[in-house]
């Protein structure tokens, strides 16, 4: 297959995945949220390419889609795949590269003529993102096992859905999602294909990166409690200034990780994502700061280092600007290390291609994290657009996806012949 | 009349006008926003209760009471007032004490026997806080005839109702109420009392204070416009983040107003009350902040000086934090200062009386400083509790407000006699 008509076939299959016509939307984005309405079209739009490559396709208890080309033998097939849920406003490729890819990628064995030996399945996984209910991967956690489901059945979205609702209205069986659990023969090895939502193959030169570990979150909530106060009529030297002390918190934790992030050996990056102010009035002293943090880096003992200094910090702060504060640790995810020999194999391939690539981390957190608990799992980046990713203006180039989708017909090839 | 029964005359008039049969709600406090249902409802409280002292009351264009005590001699009447509307969970005392103070005068007046000469009124202001639509003092800067209908009408409360169409969801008539204004010639003097919102007196140890000047707002609003990215793959040297550009002009205000206040000779306040920070997510670097900064001296020169060094400010942290911003100046009052003659007056009269006072300015607007550019014009605090106001937990004693209500007899007795 000549790559003009690869990229064609990619271009019109991106459309199609976005439920696009003729082009994507760069302004407002994408919003499919996990287990919605635009979820299941998306989905629908996955089975029925997969459908018009041969494929068989299946769903399963949690809402995942399986198409299977079947080999010439009975094996344990290798999977790929990815998305195609996004965040509020998200991008047309997170996600969707990599199914549209794992897609290509068996349109062009098929048209090469190639036969596997053992099938080859890709996979549409359900929920990734955790832009709704504060969760995310719920489908490949099903699939690997890993879901506890009475942990995350409450848990709401804005609107006060619950998951077990949001699950329920899409036609789900709540009593049985966990039957979504495949064995450990039941899957050869697994494999994904994502954009990098980051520039550092940009940066780099490089044409993708091969990922040897995903940094996971330690997040933190922390409530400031000062005193909420008439603007006008509270002296500078009377006042307990919840957003002054949450604001010094912010600085220090931009600042340290940043100096971390030199002088350690893996990079670590901390967010203060959300931050909600209290009572929020023009002629009020603000009483009351809620904040959440996120912070990564596959290096665990970093996290926990930036963690414990950020609740030192905290008592200063208490002390410098009379207020009262409550932390907690909501989330503790150890890092995840991807299979050492699977990386190596794919990178070989890469340059045997003719692709440049590199190693490196994920700084996100991808199906394939959970997938790698229970398979050798393996995990490829193409360049994004100025790392820009979660935003409508969200790109990757049909030429970094055609050279994905060519890699990935490598890497089937030489595992399934 | 016995002190004592003075504080059970205005305990129980403090409950009817918060709408209370037994206690006052320290906890939940009180919401009545400005031309709201509940503003009516302690409107028709005022009214009752004036009417039991046999005034006259009257609802001018702008929804003001004006209740009325004749004098012997048709003169201009000697006015008092304040309002009963309140902040979102506000405290009982905010607008009530002046209204309850000066109500409770009169009654003591006439037990005394004492037969005004000029007519004394008591005026319940409409919709002095600027909780709801971010614009305060309505109803007496109609009154005052400084009332601008066409900037205000199409201001929105948080659920998208403009000013014009809650003074009509109120009886009023849009069209007609700039009438409610009155002639230089319909006032003799202007008299308010009110809680300090502050806790001078306290530290002070001084029974009220005397106003002299009201240190009106320098409001900026300002836009922080960063890039919004994911917050596991954006390293943070890459970033853009505009919560912790936000964190660091907040900083900087906090401090640089306090240190002005002890190195120049009018104390200046700065506060940013409100700050919103987008997207708001626990996986998304803050792209976007939008806050809104007050700041007060009754120095409007030093009210300039500290609005350019946030000017000068912001442009260092653009390029520290490489983010882009807008800075507007929405609202710049000049300070009121209040009639001398009457401030020392009032003084020697408090004084006569054995009360305690000082002078002293106010850093919050009310109803005063627009009657003060047409009347001579007066403004007596008495203490609330910790200086907490514009909260549920606001408190001013029974005592104090006997005091004030027994200090605004003597004031009035010399104005009208």
């Amino acid at each position: 297959m000549h790559n003009r008509q690869l990229m064609e076939w990619l271009e019109q299959h991106l459309l199609q995945l976005n439920l696009e016509s003729t082009a994507i939307d760069y302004t407002e984005g994408y919003t499919r949220l996990g287990y919605s309405e635009e979820e299941r079209k998306a989905m629908e739009v996955f089975e029925s390419i997969a459908r018009s490559l041969h494929m068989s396709v299946r769903k399963d208890q949690a809402g995942n889609r399986i198409a299977r080309w079947e080999g010439r033998e009975k094996l344990p097939p290798m999977a790929l795949g990815s998305h195609v849920d996004t965040v509020k406003n998200g991008g047309a490729y997170d996600g969707v590269a990599g199914v549209l890819c794992a897609l290509a990628a068996i349109h062009q064995l098929q048209l090469d003529g190639f036969v596997p030996v053992r099938p080859i399945e890709v996979i549409c996984f359900a929920a990734e993102e955790s832009a709704c209910f504060g969760v995310s991967t719920i489908g490949s956690e099903a699939m690997a096992g890993m879901l506890d489901k009475e942990a995350i059945c409450s848990l709401e979205d804005q609107e006060g859905l619950t998951v077990q609702e949001a699950i329920i209205s899409a036609g789900l069986d709540w009593d049985s999602i966990q039957d979504a659990e495949r064995q450990k023969d039941d899957v050869y090895k697994y494999l994904e294909l994502h954009i990098e939502q980051g520039s550092r193959l940009e940066h780099a030169g490089k044409q993708f990166g091969v990922v040897t570990a995903i940094a996971r979150p330690v997040r933190f909530l922390l409530e400031i409690i000062g005193q909420t106060n008439h603007s006008g009529t509270t002296y500078m030297d009377e006042r307990k200034d919840a957003l002054v002390a949450a604001s010094s918190l912010v600085s220090f934790i931009y600042h340290r990780a940043k100096e971390l992030s030199q002088s350690e050996k893996h990079p670590i990056v901390a967010t203060v994502g959300t931050f909600n102010v209290s009572p929020n009035a023009t002629t009020s002293v603000p009483g009351f700061v809620e904040l959440g943090i996120d912070i990564r880096s596959v290096d665990d003992s970093l996290k926990s280092t930036l963690g414990k200094e950020i609740d030192h910090t905290l008592k200063d702060i208490q002390k410098e600007y009379h207020v009262e504060s409550t932390i907690e640790k909501i989330v503790d995810n150890p890092s995840v290390f991807l299979d050492e020999n699977f990386a190596k194999k794919i990178k070989d391939i890469g340059e045997k291609s003719g692709f440049t690539s590199m190693y490196m981390e994920s700084g996100a957190g991808h199906d394939v994290m959970n997938m790698a608990k229970k398979w050798p799992a393996g995990l490829i980046f193409i360049p994004c657009k100025d790392g820009i990713s979660h935003n409508p203006k969200e790109y990757a180039s049909l030429e970094d996806l055609a050279m994905g989708s060519t890699s990935l017909t490598h890497i089937i090839k030489s595992e399934t012949q």
